[in-house]
């Protein structure tokens, strides 16, 4: 979106030459002028993609340090990943020092800032997952401290300088995230980017380190069943606590992983915001923060929600105690998840699908103005949908083709087949709403008093061409949120709006009884919206606590082996949970719009 | 990138409102009407969204079809994958026959089209791998009618599909695929979504079926050489071929695949803009086709490029016999690689690194008109270096921790570091060259003879705004391609172009020196686009023919196991392959443009 200070020309595509030569002193001054401008300015689109390949070989690099660890090689250990990981932490910091410090310098330039980036509430529940993830760094040091003897040193440093980057990036990005950086843009771009790669990276350790404590844990289980011969290895440090809260340190950390992995991914996502509006032009029209909506009467969503979040800690305490109890039991227990997951889905599916049909009965133009947050919201969701896709489409796969027949094969076949499209109908109902316009209370007053005089059409479709002189402002190329004045123009059949384009639905004529209605609908879509959050809390707490009925049922590992499987899975399953931490935010962001 | 017909209005974020009933006849009569336009035109973003879950949801079931034949499953078998493949090129068959006949219907509306979407040469070189690919399915039946008493009927009938779909799709792709939908978008949308998808599940499905052919010849490769005691399982029907020409087709597909693979996958990218591009609305100022630039005086990039090829293929011959030798003979060929490999990528390094600094010198704004063919291309060139990317950062961390010493190892580390490097410079060269603007000849002529009266600005920066009166166009948001004309206005002190921006240089004024200067400059960079298009031909032949030194050279298999290391050869390799092939295209793209 470009604002070209009141100048819009149709530039047509022009010539482009170059100069670096000169035959006259008048134009020796002006080359000496453009090559320091040169120097200064680099063109965006290289900057682009000189950081992002930077970027990327900086996550692959850490990969290459990780994938080793799963083959239990002698030559890459812990201590290396650590340590690099612990060296781009403090690149990281000396580049927020730097920028923070410049920023102080310039203070009397106002920044820019991208209303968008970054809303208060995720910031606030972002450092509720730093506050989380600093109590588990608090434990590694209790940890290490016991272990000191035999361990390296690495392992003590790395939370220390874990906490102070958690730290440092919460205050980061309460005062500078909504930033749109348009000095030292090249620079800046390597930094932020680096910052994006860093916790990605820290997402990947967060998620390795977590699906082996969970693969560990499932061995033992199966050994102790009588499952399999498996002797497992004595992970742990080859010495004693000389603390005696070694193992607690040990057992807490595993139920703070998940927060720790989610903060990582959540901080990446926003700083990946901030490096895509590096350089750009704010369209100060759009960007103007909307007001959230009054909570009208929400009953069914809630309660309906706080049962299901009720169903799913039973479930989960129920399951947790089954699954080791004996052979009978778990079967019990993953024949009881799928019943409960069924219900559940079902439940989702119809609230997406009555959500998604208030829609179509509304049928308003969708609001398209730029927004890199949201685009990246959307982007985000779909892509992360491909971890559960993936796991569902095999599990069918798996249960048309196995030969055994447990009690719970046709349940875990109606349950793929529900989370398919579960996943199809709430990605499209979160798209939806974050794509649509809305009424809002306080412009609306504003605009009655000021009527828009230059821009009237008539309903019919014969348009009057508007002059706005001088100042006419650059038109972002895209549809935008057009909409009608209820107001008396409706009777008169004239209304205010945007010139329709091709696959625009007619702009409606709006009266008192419809708001009314409108607010019904916004009522329904509220409701929705809770119960949706709700269910989504309950799907992201039982994977994120060890309830994974894909690991224990069998089937998949029949027909796929269990690597492949196993591989499936630490692939998909960190996706999932993130797509429901992903889908969680942005139905919270959907509720306070609708 | 919108034309409003003539209409351009500042749009502001308006109200939206919903219209569900109606309290007087008129506007019961408008709300029928808007009814109607509901059921016909779904917002285009819902649209969107509906059918990308849906080719993600058909390419993740052919995939999970797929991961059950790696373990060698008994309960899925090549079949039933074949099957569901053959459905889903069947239902591409039946949509692609009736959007053609219902754009014969329509003939007198000229749909619009879109003049960056496969080029004619880009259509041209996929003729000739649809060939290869046609030749292959002749194969692929003889194979099957000399097996047919022992293999499913379903073999017979996939090639004969495959041939009929890659005739009508590339018939298709001659004729339909510059076309901008604009009728029956949501039905399009998923017509050529699945299309999309289908292609690239084909894509899949050669890339596995490559991987597991080069891996039994690998395996039987070691145990002739008494490295491993394996028994390769038959592979082959277990029945007599009743032809004598067996062992031919299926020795002559090896050579076949790689062609056939490429095939697909630049399909569904072509298909892919073309779905980019449904209910788009075409700039036709930026739409225009730009001619060829003259070719200049090309000597040294096809004297050195014919040099890189000739000795590849030596490389190629001499390592295909040697690998299969003796121990001796096998780590001398590895050795030979390396050392030829650093060469090449030095040389590419340097060539690509003056590109660049001759790109430094001009110094000209980038062109960002909108073109979803070249921003595809130019994430696609991203996204496909992650392969060798991840394949080099493993190779290095595998050098530095192994702890035996082969010949080869500090060459192959020399070689990994290399291949990163020359990635970056590469993709940073072809995405400036796809993104610079450039003096265009024959417009050049044009434009001097007609002076552009109301844009004159003067260098001094201090700009005239036009008025464009009812006519004013939309301007799409972007930067655009500016410049100057070297005519005598230069020395007036005026020129002519676009108002500037923020981070966008000044326009330089132009001599005849210049241009002589800047043809100058062509020749290297054609000489360079030559020289650097002919490597990628070496480094794609390669691979694809099976010198694969990363599966031989063990010292990866030492640091990551043998599973680990296969699957990111497996997942790396093919990426890399079209890696190369992309490139290709692209600097082919660059030559005829600079």
């Amino acid at each position: 979106m470009v604002e070209h200070s009141g100048l819009d020309i149709t530039c047509l595509n022009k010539y482009c030459h170059s100069t670096s030569s000169f035959n006259s002193d008048k134009e020796k001054k002006l080359f000496t002028k453009l090559k320091v401008n040169l120097t200064e300015s680099y063109p965006q689109k290289n900057a682009e993609v000189l950081s992002a390949q930077y970027g990327t070989n900086i996550l692959l690099l850490g990969v290459s340090l990780m994938l080793p660890l799963s083959y239990h090689a002698t030559a890459v250990r812990e201590e290396h990943l650590l340590s690099f990981i612990t060296t781009l932490m403090l690149l990281q910091l000396l580049w927020m020092v730097c920028y923070t410090i410049r920023r102080e310098r310039h203070r009397d330039l106002r920044p820019e800032k991208d209303a968008h980036a970054g809303t208060s509430w995720i910031r606030g529940g972002l450092t509720m997952l730093a506050l989380l993830s600093l109590i588990m760094d608090a434990f590694r040091i209790g940890y290490y401290v016991g272990f000191k003897a035999c361990v390296s040193a690495v392992m003590g440093v790395y939370p220390v300088i874990h906490a102070l980057h958690t730290i440092s990036q919460v205050h980061f990005l309460w005062f500078h995230i909504k930033d749109v950086i348009k000095r030292y843009e090249t620079f800046e771009r390597f930094g932020v980017i680096h910052a994006v790669f860093t916790n990605l990276l820290l997402w990947c350790y967060g998620v390795m380190t977590e699906a082996e404590h969970f693969f560990n844990k499932h061995m033992k289980r199966l050994s102790d069943l009588g499952y399999q011969n498996i002797t497992t290895e004595n992970l742990g440090p080859p010495c004693n606590c000389t603390t005696s809260a070694c193992t607690v340190f040990s057992t807490s950390l595993y139920y703070l992983f998940p927060f720790n992995i989610e903060y990582h991914i959540f901080v990446s996502a926003m700083l990946f915001v901030m490096w895509r509006n590096i350089g750009r032009t704010i369209d100060h029209r759009a960007n103007r923060k909307k007001p959230t909506t009054p909570t009208t009467a929400l009953v069914f969503g809630p309660i309906l929600g706080l049962l299901a979040l009720a169903s799913t800690i039973g479930v989960l305490v129920v399951y947790s105690i089954h699954i080791e109890e004996s052979l009978e039991t778990r079967v019990a227990a993953i024949s009881m998840f799928y019943c409960y997951g069924v219900v559940m889905l079902v439940a989702m599916c119809v609230a997406g699908g009555i959500g998604l049909l208030v829609y179509r009965v509304e049928g308003l133009p969708l609001d398209t103005t730029e927004n890199p947050s949201r685009q990246l919201d959307a982007e985000v969701l779909l892509g992360s949908s491909v971890g559960a896709w993936i796991m569902s489409w095999c599990s069918i796969v798996a249960v048309v083709a196995s030969q055994t027949n447990p009690r719970y094969r046709w349940t875990s076949l109606a349950y793929s087949l529900l989370l398919i499209l579960e996943k199809y109908i709430q990605n499209l109902f979160i798209v939806e709403s974050l794509y649509r316009c809305r009424l809002e209370p306080g412009e609306r007053d504003l605009r009655a008093q000021t009527p828009p005089a230059p821009e009237i059409f008539s309903v019919g479709g014969s348009m009057v061409p508007p002059y706005n002189g001088i100042t006419n402002q650059a038109f972002d190329g895209q549809d935008r949120c057009c909409g009608t004045l209820e107001s008396e123009q409706s009777d008169s059949g004239q209304v205010y709006g945007c010139p329709r384009k091709h696959s625009e639905v007619p702009l409606p004529v709006v009266s008192s009884i419809m708001i009314r209605r409108s607010s019904r609908k916004r009522e329904i879509l509220k409701n929705i919206t809770v119960f949706l959050f709700m269910c989504n809390i309950s799907l992201w707490i039982l994977p994120a606590f060890g309830c994974r009925p894909q690991f224990e049922n069998g089937l998949e590992q029949e027909t796929f082996g269990f690597t492949v499987w196993t591989t499936v899975l630490n692939f998909a399953i960190p996706l999932n949970l993130f797509y429901r931490m992903h889908s969680m935010a942005s139905l919270f962001e959907v509720f306070r719009k609708v």
